[in-house]
């Protein structure tokens, strides 16, 4: 279709991990979902929503969700700005600095779609290696043409690997845009970058409730950042981007910390015991403070594990970042899962 | 704050109508939502959803509702794309189809959003007025440098007029760009253009779920397209733009089409009754096919009747078009709400 805009024509588009549909015998650990249900109020705060009827619009900006997350984090309701998932929250912060023909700055290996949300916005992408100790050196601040936006994920994904804060905060005093800290996975970490928010405007924090509040289904995010900047996002934002059930949903698993702390507690367990197997196995496993984990076996190309997995219906994420390399991203699922993994991985290695 | 993208800085962004949160004593009928409530069956697939967890992440087709929804439309499945209410399906072929500084064009007074998206985008809005017939003449179709899409919705919002598809064919056959036809509001309507798509692919028709199915609170809305424009527009959605309830809601809405015709033979009905009453009242009505009716008095003006109206807990939407003119939008409620503010106006004009 000649009528597309030349930069969509020429795009693959972002493929997400892998969801098979229907009733499915794989073991899935390959999109970092929560093996765990959510809390059982969220359930039951979605079916009151539901019966109280669907007629009628959300509230566009969310405002029993602005209001909790506040009150928790220790903000202003107008420092938060809800989303249809952080992936909503991502292409409203790109749209709102990014021009096309500028470019944005971000770490490799890193969140894929950070460059297709570049590429959609007709901007340009840099990718920033990380060294040997999944830190940013010098390249990831200096000055560049048109330079608009850097993402930072933190914990990173794939490697699930942490920079501090204080280390944070000196990219982004360095930098010259505005930095975007996504911390789809912080609940499983031990640090976050929440308090740089009120000493720069610069800096936004995006976090997910898909991974640690075991809603995925459900789709919600939510970005922290100074009210000035959440003012001009909620401009590029469609109006009702979070429907009714999500809100309702969403505003329920943030009052249930005790749910959250359990779940988490029981992940953390997991990752670290999947952490010392692999090792075992001779994998090499960045230290993770997320809820998957990255590893590279030094003899079996991660492509050839993958797909023996899969034949025998196990799911994990196969990438190949070029010269930064190619590993499989494993999410911690439950105990059970992970050993049902680790023994075809160890049959295989 | 400096870093913001000048378009974005520059905006003043889209004003949702009204939406009183809690409970409210409001007649609420300043945002077309259905005074009825959606389908039980509706309720009871959110409800098996819900149950059966949302620790997954959503299919990001949306295929169980481009099966159906194909099915029901005589469309194969490729046909379809899935958005977060129909102003996703906007924003995302605003974002596929048009550059910075290309220009778009959609009739005045109409949906004001579409402004908003170009603005967004970088882009120019020219805005076609209608003819007095509440036709479109010889200028909607004139090439214009850098013209990349027209949006014509129809009916059309505030008028709830219909253009006929064999006009609506002629028209995108002679302009030099794609066409969306926003049919928001078709179920309450005896025409509709999808048999255009099949024979134009620059023909495209945008329809939501939130008016005639009553869902406006559970966000879903859908495209109707070639498979190779879906294939380029599915590039530029978020991957899990829709969410798992919505989808299972959705599903369940379109297979319960004898509610939906029910629904629809109440609001035709009052809607006759209320246009009547208007006229009778002095008010000029141009003939709707939607649910609401746009109402202009010939000696009070529209905004003191708006207040007016408020005052007395009854909210309208009130709408200037500057040269265009103002008027008031009014949703077609149940027949108790309708005669409510039937009996104010009468008080007043």
């Amino acid at each position: 279709m000649t009528d597309v805009r030349p930069e969509i024509a020429a795009m693959r588009g972002y493929t997400p991990g892998e969801q098979p549909l229907g009733a499915s015998k794989f073991i899935k650990l390959n999109t970092n979902e929560n093996p765990y249900p959510c809390s059982p109020k969220v359930k039951q705060a979605i079916g009151r929503a539901c019966q109280g009827g669907l007629e009628r619009y959300p509230d566009p900006a969310g405002s029993a969700f602005r209001a909790i997350a506040g009150r928790m984090l220790g903000f202003e309701a107008d420092w938060i700005l809800c989303g249809n998932g952080s992936d909503d929250i991502l292409t409203i912060v790109t749209r709102t600095f990014v021009s096309p023909g500028q470019r944005v700055r971000f770490p490799k290996p890193s969140y894929i779609l950070y460059g297709t949300l570049a590429e959609i916005q007709g901007a340009r992408s840099e990718q920033i290696t990380f060294d040997e100790n999944w830190d940013l050196g010098e390249r990831f601040t200096q000055p560049a043409d048109g330079l608009a936006l850097a993402y930072l994920p933190n914990p990173n994904s794939p490697s699930g690997t942490v920079i501090s804060p204080q280390r944070i905060l000196t990219l982004a005093e360095r930098l010259p845009c505005p930095l975007l800290v996504d911390e789809a996975y912080v609940d499983f970490a031990d640090v976050d970058c929440l308090d740089l928010v009120r000493q720069n405007e610069r800096i936004m924090v995006s976090r997910s409730l898909s991974k640690s509040y075991a809603l995925a289904g459900l789709r919600f995010g939510f970005l922290v950042a100074q009210p000035q900047v959440v003012a001009e996002l909620v401009k590029v934002k469609d109006s009702y981007n979070c429907d009714a059930l999500s809100i309702a949903g969403a505003v329920a698993a943030l009052d249930d910390q005790a749910w959250l702390a359990e779940n988490r507690r029981k992940i953390i367990a997991t990752r670290e015991r999947m952490t010392a197997a692999l090792a075992e196995l001779g994998f090499l496993t960045p230290p993770s403070q997320a809820n998957f984990v990255w590893a590279v076996h030094p003899r079996v190309a991660a492509q050839t594990l993958y797909q023996q997995l899969k034949a025998r219906q196990i799911l994990v994420r196969y990438m190949d970042y070029g010269p930064a390399g190619a590993g499989l991203r494993i999410s911690v699922g439950t105990d059970e899962q992970v050993d049902v993994c680790l023994n075809e991985l160890k049959s295989m290695v």
